[in-house]
């Protein structure tokens, strides 16, 4: 039915009020635009709920998140790639595989086209990248001035076998705290373009998919207590979340947190500790003290070259996190409250 | 832990940036606002994703929908009631149960607590009458200006038992079209709120379950060919797309269009046709000929009252919706394609 319509939708436009309408326009949108863009990454089937499947094996889970990134793109990614890694990643870190994934956008009346398309598509290289597609979506346009330009959600459901147990609960004394790679990445990337400073293209955001690297230790390392990814609020909120959540004291060695040059350099000028800015590509893991050596190795050696040991679990010392510091006495470090950025996810 | 922090959060303060960054304000706002608003519809688990459950029968399906309805509040719910009852009729039209819900709110900064706690209570109360649970949840907020008050978008995980079969493709020449109730008091509700008449509250949103009233139709009706939500668009959208993606022309009859009164004077008076104006708790349904009065008999006989026979499915006539009227000649029904009612849902 496709060729009775005339074609509505001119790439060079904008988006309109009827683009949201639910009615032509809407499906000109899709027919043009939103379908074409996604590719292969689009849902098969154009009803008001799609099939995901039948019969999975193990636990079923689901997890949703909102995306208001400003701006909305930024060096290494964009709205569309962020949304899509971001709540996969949330899957990844509970040992959990994507089956299912919608997207829901909010566009304000004049945003271009042509950028919806970037977009879309850069959304569609990353579930690519997750060998997932897109289940369902969902497109609302709002007047000029209500919201800013672009909003997505993405909600993501994933198969996790029944034998794998990570949690709070499993966390000990002991045990050693890694990461996967160097940090703050994510959180410069998005205020140098904000802020406007470039440091010589060197800050990329770090967003990108956990999900092998998490299946490899999973694999190989019996001893894996808790994964969570650094995101708003960064290493700093994670090990606060634990540290609340197990009643122990978590203890940082500041000298062993990966960080790269150009991004300690623009936290300075910032006034920023990395360990409060956002990843999208990295965890956190909670791993047997036995094990701490072959699970730092079984990242390196998987592409995560920067993974690396940075502190472990105690019995509770009189502050939920502890930072020692190459120079000077051990520091407390604060849960992260205030907003020092705004709008990074 | 919960005692160890001050309560931050001033049930008569105001959405901040804070409340957004994913560490301890959001924490706060989640223990003290968020989940007890929610009540016994707030997640169990509250980590990066949440188990749906085990082994389900039948196949799963997925729905997606963002909502930015204004003003937030209307006559007969507001965005979080709405938001419950359009993604989980999404789910009932197409024969599922559900089984998962997810909520992520975009909060303008500024946006009173007051009014949050009131719209999740009412996406609970309405969760509730689902049996259905949130069982994941994000919230960010945008400064001031960045949105308008609060986005809302919801996703729903369903099961549909393996027997129910609906779909376009099932339409045929001869079936009835119903409507499971009076059409356009959604959009009228709205509008009214935000056009500033009230025609003495009598414009009240049908935002509501339509979970119950299909299950008894596929209980009773073996020959329901196709089942569809008349939201944004109306009933003319339901039937474009009918018409669509089947070929066939849908002829309407316009006297038995069940409208309530005041909602056809408001749409007199704004100049809308009641069959562009979006439901948010009806369905229109395909059905085949010889169980037209059943399926009518079986959605009076359970709350349905006003369900009426509205039209019959034929071959091609030269246009894709038609509508005989009681005084003149037939006349097509154009696609709704400009913007009557912008942010209705």
């Amino acid at each position: 039915m496709a060729m009775e319509c005339p074609r509505l939708v001119d790439i060079e436009g904008e988006v309109t009020l009827a683009h949201g309408e639910g009615a032509r326009a809407t499906r000109e949108l899709l027919r043009d635009v939103v379908l074409p863009a996604l590719g292969e990454a689009a849902p098969q089937v154009l009803d008001d709920a799609a099939p995901v499947g039948h019969g999975y094996e193990g636990k079923l889970l689901v997890t949703t998140d909102s995306y208001v990134v400003s701006p909305y793109r930024f060096p290494g990614g964009d709205i569309g790639s962020l949304a899509v890694h971001g709540s996969l990643n949330d899957l990844a870190v509970c040992g959990a595989r994507p089956v299912a994934l919608t997207v829901g956008l909010i566009l304000e009346e004049g945003f271009p086209l042509r950028e919806l398309v970037q977009v879309l598509q850069s959304a569609a290289r990353a579930a690519s990248r997750w060998e997932v597609r897109f289940h369902a979506g969902d497109t609302k346009v709002v007047p000029r001035g209500a919201c800013d330009r672009i909003f997505v959600n993405t909600t993501a459901v994933g198969v996790c076998p029944s034998g794998v147990r990570l949690g709070f609960d499993r966390v000990r004394p002991g045990d050693a705290i890694l990461v996967s790679g160097t940090i703050a990445e994510h959180g410069m990337a998005v205020m140098a373009v904000r802020e406007g400073f470039g440091f010589g293209g060197d800050l990329v955001s770090d967003s990108g998919p956990v999900y092998d690297a998490v299946q490899r230790l999973l694999s190989r390392c019996s001893g894996l207590r808790f994964l969570r990814d650094p995101t708003r609020g960064g290493v700093a909120a994670v090990l606060h979340e634990v540290a609340q959540a197990t009643g122990f004291t978590l203890t940082i060695d500041e000298d062993r947190v990966p960080v790269r040059e150009p991004v300690r350099a623009a936290c300075e000028l910032l006034g920023l500790d990395p360990l409060y800015v956002a990843c999208e590509g990295r965890f956190v893991a909670f791993v047997a003290p036995d094990q701490a050596e072959l699970a730092v190795s079984v990242l390196r050696g998987g592409g995560c070259s920067d993974a690396a040991f940075i502190g472990v679990v105690q019995q509770w010392r009189g502050a939920p996190v502890l930072v020692r510091t190459p120079l000077g006495p051990e520091r407390v470090l604060d849960e992260p409250k205030g907003s020092p950025l705004p709008r990074i996810c």
